[in-house]
């Protein structure tokens, strides 16, 4: 019985080589097709012939496979075919590692993205040049070199602070300059993106707007830097696909920025997705910071999830500031205070990421 | 002992009635306060004021409880005094049932939604005019008269079929002219949105959009019907806030949406979370559907789930047909063949939503 | 340019026919294999074996396809192949619809489960005589005929009330003898399954311990219905699996309960996944039930969520009454009172759920 | 006006003291009655009692907010109460960080957790003695000194390989013998605790059991250290209920373990909720592991989720090596490769975790 085992795994083995023959040669006439259709502007899957296809395989089916068992062999065959395709299709992603083998670094005034850990930092909302004014100069003197504050915020409810708008952008441009910071601040309208590019020098795209595939069209057109934010039930896929949306409008410079997804854990705001740092990393040569306040929505954990974020190889790390955390209009609970972002910085004590 | 605890009990209630008399001194305090501020335009809500008061009923406090147990007590007093503020705020919100007892109807062409169950039928992108006039001919045989069909197509992938544009619109509007059918289409940019309205009968902001709060304002600012899907991630509060923003703006013409949210089961797309169903008809007066298509993602058990959101009290649903599924250039597993969409009517055995 | 396309389509679908003649005959082999490695006890996936394989089809790989592409290509082949015996092994899943056309039908006394719809109706837990009396009292007379009522209580919390143990089961099997009325109790130990057995007519397997394969099998080796509810975070696959341990030592008395899952929302204690009874009915020919109050978790919302889980094929609903819900030791805040039960008893108007 | 809110501000403030006074005769109320009920054995938490109040207060109302607003009020003070009382319990938790300030070390052998992060690596279950072998020689040489391997297997389908059960224990014992290694192995049963027991130095309880309380009991009443894994969607808060389970028998030896949790990412077998970590260090004195294997579901990121974990506070790393992973009867994809270990230990680097 064992001989004629060893005989049967023979037999497999010569079937795999023949198969793998017509694989070949299935693939040498496919990737002539594909030539042929881009040039005919014909789409590539065409799930009406397929199903056909099926049909005929089904007729001539022999067996010892019911016919129920033979399709989806053959589906799995089309879907291999098309992954085949598909993973042509990615690694021509323009995002994609396979496309730069090297990190992506991007210059903004005198910082580098990308090649150092950065902290951003600053309030949740502008909510006058005062408070702007205590944040800059206490994270200035921190060394930070960028700081956020949202001039138009999105917020769940239409009777809750929605931000300085216009306003908001003058006061962010005014006091970053008096502190020689870069800026970063929130673009939530097609219409308005012109205006935000302005007054800032990178426009954030928030959780709520990663899959407004018009506003990443629209920020992809301007030639500024975008921090591009993971959407809270987006996956790691949807969010490299929403920076490809940007990138080929023109404009390479993305950061990715994971903030935590919703899950049933109530004892964070959202639960940081630290997987999807490595993950992100792997996949893509844009850099990659993490939100530790929108994920924790708590400030008591920041310092560990920000060490956490870098030693898993974050180029970044964004942290809300406020001269009065529970006065502020927005995020009162997450926010720190001036005090605490000194200790914060001294815990994370920034130094290069581990490489592996 | 026990004539003891219930001395000890007495001395509860008798202290209980006299925080509900200085609760209600309070609340007389904090009505006129509300009705000061709102004439003068400050925010109801102080937290910085608030951190004071708990710092001095800190230094007040004679024990027994210790300083961090008083603390949590006061802030749930404060929280609740605000609960009951915004329970007025709810009550006071627009879309609240607490605003109006009976369900809105809202009256589309010869339809009116809310006051018998409807169906919506249709394509998930228009591809084509034959193939909308097929499912056209097909669904309105079946009684159907209120057909969707997406032109401006949101797409994880930027190289998937993004939908025919404005020739879609062009499509949509003639094919339905020609079979009296009613029309609904998804906007997704707020410049587009006058466009869309001047062709379709309904607007439809997608899952994806439900928290860009300024389509939500753009279609308020319509008068047109808007037909507002759930976020993925959104919560039934975060609905009812997006359906808040489009009537602040003068459109009360609000039919809300469940349909599916993530979760980890994979043997669907999304979860069709049917509790939803009750609890949105419970807190609004505005109609609430389920469009059990990209619930499912799956075609096999859509006439049971639309059985179900009608038996939950859904007042509608809405559900994908395409002459050739199989070719569909989207969503092309979850689509209904016009057969299938023959036997999902009978199945569904179509009458009026119980009530309790 | 088109003559050519259809050239090639011609050679894909020769291609396909080949490969499918080299698939029956692949086909073939490995049945022959499985058979003879059933008799020889060899486990029927040889992953290193696999490897080797791979390993030799990239050597011969002569392209157009690099080595890592043919990778994953044949891992499909294989992956198909496995499918294709697992499908066999599903197929051959004791539970499986595969194995029985009709529904299974569970005589318990005068009950028939899986004939018409069921009402379970009872305590979370048993808390007295005279409580438990109340209720069975009450539910007789609305034709009810299975009470359920916990004896061994699991609670997040060593301090909770832990169910009245041994006490309980004394308790519910005379009240029930003393009504006519069936019971439905909870197991939680290996050791305690025989003592539950004698005491109660079905026994309960909670989202706690659905995956704990020994209670599983304890149950499967008494003769007793088992009622087996769904995990927390179970997937359908995992639930299906669990009833087919059960089932392996002999029981097929399997009654499957949906009773929610976690997800992100908040409105409702767990999230009732309706998708779960037309799939579950579609997969296996046990008998599928609804545990309405553990998924919502709140009392207003349970009538709408009973009548979707008809409406969408189950068998029988599931639902907690007590005589005074506010002083319950457990769940007070999902009971129904009695009164709430009548209510809930018109409001559902139970008839045979409708079929396909 | 501004005067006048002045005014009433003042009033607030005043209210305030009074309530708090009435709160602290409450406090030292309530505290009299639980003294009380402890000795007379009555549950501190009377809902009934509570509802019966809240009828009298509402009855006492006399405006100006409606009986609807008054009765959460009250429920928010007796909650508020009752949270001052659970506060008390959870200061009480045997497990909280208020009653040890300082880490417990568990002492094992030579080994001490919680004094410096360790390594816990093997295989996901013993499959023969070869296999384990390889494995002790391999992770010995590199330092590590306590090893994994499941003889109970819990696995989600009854066909799959299932352990080797008491053989597997003999052979763990044998193994880790031979190379001075300590070992840790999954208790299934409550029955085999005790046989477990005299072959395993540690008793881990896995995900799928972390809510089986009597499991929880019995392995509290053995002595030896504990590995309480996380279940797949259990809170952080039931996590620390479950390791109270364990100390109230008399066993302070636990060691937590997060290893992720079911969300919709499908790119990681679970999302390892690194939040976890500093959340469950501050809460509780016992130490904090992760298990990266079960987390990530996939090899490429072990390393960059350990040194994640170690950065947010974890004592030690769990991860699974086999010698060779395609061959592995069990979670072929995430196991280490010898090599692999080789690297993976280099790369996380191992040093004390940091300290805020």
């Amino acid at each position: 019985m064992k001989k004629r085992l060893e005989t049967l795994r023979h037999e497999i083995e010569r079937i795999n080589l023949e198969m793998l023959d017509l694989l070949c040669r299935r693939g040498e006439v496919v990737t002539e097709m594909r030539a042929l259709k881009n040039e005919l502007g014909i789409p590539l899957f065409s799930p009406e012939r397929e199903e056909r296809m099926l049909r005929e395989l089904v007729a001539a089916n022999r067996g010892p496979y019911p016919d129920t068992a033979i399709q989806p062999v053959f589906r799995e065959i089309f879907r291999a075919s098309l992954a085949v395709m598909e993973a042509q299709a990615e690694n021509e992603m323009r995002v994609s590692r396979g496309k730069r083998r090297e990190d992506l670094l991007i210059a903004i005034g005198n910082l580098v993205v990308g090649r150092e850990p950065i902290v951003v930092a600053g309030p949740c909302a502008i909510e006058s040049e005062e408070q702007l004014e205590a944040v800059a100069a206490h994270i200035k003197a921190a060394g930070v070199t960028m700081m956020r504050g949202g001039a138009f915020k999105p917020r769940s409810s239409p009777y809750a602070f929605q931000g300085l708008g216009d306003e908001g952008l003058v006061i962010l441009q005014r006091v970053a300059k008096r502190h020689g910071l870069l800026t970063v601040t929130e673009v939530t309208d097609t219409r308005s993106v012109d205006q935000v590019a302005r007054y800032a020098d990178v426009l954030q795209v928030g959780a709520r707007n990663m899959a407004n595939y018009e506003i990443l069209r629209e920020v992809g057109r301007t030639k500024r830097p975008v921090l591009l934010k993971r959407g809270m039930a987006a996956t790691i896929d949807e969010l490299l696909w929403a920076a490809e949306y940007i990138v080929l409008q023109g404009n390479e410079q993305v950061i990715l920025c994971e903030r935590g997804i919703r899950t049933f854990e109530r004892a964070t705001r959202n639960t940081l997705d630290i997987s999807a740092i490595p993950l992100l990393r792997q996949r893509t040569y844009l850099p990659v910071i993490a939100d530790v306040s929108h994920a924790a929505g708590r400030r008591d954990i920041l310092a560990a999830l920000a060490r956490a974020a870098l030693a898993a190889g974050a180029q970044g790390v964004m942290v809300e500031v406020h001269p009065d955390p529970p006065a502020a209009r927005s995020d009162a609970q997450q926010q720190l205070s001036l005090e605490q972002f000194t200790a914060f910085m001294s815990q994370i004590n920034l130094t290069r990421p581990h490489a592996d």
